[in-house]
């Protein structure tokens, strides 16, 4: 699971370098430059796309067009990927005025939280008490949640999605959950990146 | 430098689940009851341990204070982190007001933004002009950044902050940045890791 998920990120990455060229006018690209764009080796880059099939022409380059649906197909990015953010603090609140979600077809339908302060069914993105989470989750047949509440509550909030229907969980709290095989959770813990960035920090100065 | 950081992710981890075991008031542990609090096995946890020279007791386990406090002087957890935000937007300004990073000794110093409006010197965490932050960096030799503005500024934000000797960021920009060997950057890509969940939902789904 672990390599796949980095070619998968590599592939995104590739994707997200592909929009960029694009929209600066290119039209053609070559394995270097992708390689060169998310800090991998062109080898690497041929690699990951003969892996799923993807192929490219080595004198002309690739299409950056074709190359994109491609990998749109792919990973299903024409699908409207909706998504419920439960915990509606700093994070949650970010998140769903997170602008370029929507370019990405990425929509946030609903979010949910334990504090009456917070409800807004008439908002854009409502929000709902956490007591409708689970018939929400199964009415809209909801797979894909955030979590961004305090870590004490995550697993709870967890068990209650999983048992709703959610197959897919990106958890901004600093907790590691316990998780059913059938459900995939992928950790943002925000602390952790800025620890890690201390410690490689602390090891250059020591270096120098 | 991947499997340095995939091992210091996991003794992070520890310590957070530690953390958390001493708050519910427990003195000891067990390799397998860490592994399994961060989905690691217990062999893992006594080699990731033993690469930084920590030493449990079989059968007695590890004393969770001692544990905890040799991994706070392997990564200078009693030291403040200091660290400013680049960019007052949505994630800017929730990571400004994340409540844990008090207690982690993260302290956000300052942030910096383009916008007029934005600007507030007053502030617990002033927002400045953005001519001033090569200044304020050299002033106030601070060697961490997060930056939280649009991708498309993102690379130029970083060239400026690396000249001004930044040697660690947290990139929340949606892209890769090209970086001298001296500087570790850290990438938290909040699309990709839904488009990374989306994927394994639907690869789930293929395989029911």
């Amino acid at each position: 699971m672990k390599t796949t998920k980095n070619c998968i990120t590599r592939l995104y990455q590739y994707r997200e370098a592909l929009y960029r060229m694009k929209t600066s006018g290119c039209q053609k690209v070559f394995s270097n430059d992708l390689a060169e764009a998310i800090g991998a080796n062109s080898s690497q880059v041929r690699k990951d796309f003969s892996l799923f099939g993807i192929s490219g022409n080595k004198r002309g380059g690739y299409g950056i067009h074709e190359l994109m649906d491609q990998l749109d197909t792919l990973f299903n990015k024409n699908q409207m990927r909706k998504i419920i953010v439960v915990g509606v603090g700093n994070i949650g609140r970010a998140l769903m005025n997170y602008e370029s979600f929507a370019r990405e077809l990425i929509l946030i339908e609903a979010a949910f939280d334990i504090d009456p302060m917070k409800y807004d069914r008439e908002a854009l993105i409502p929000v709902l008490p956490m007591e409708e989470l689970q018939d929400y989750i199964t009415h809209n047949k909801i797979k894909m949640a955030i979590i961004a509440v305090p870590y004490f509550a995550a697993q709870q909030v967890f068990d209650l999605m999983s048992a709703a229907g959610i197959r897919g969980v990106v958890n901004f709290s600093p907790v590691s959950l316990k998780t059913p095989e059938d459900v995939f959770v992928n950790n943002v813990n925000v602390q952790l990146e800025i620890d890690i960035v201390h410690y490689f920090v602390n090891a250059l100065d020591k270096k120098e």
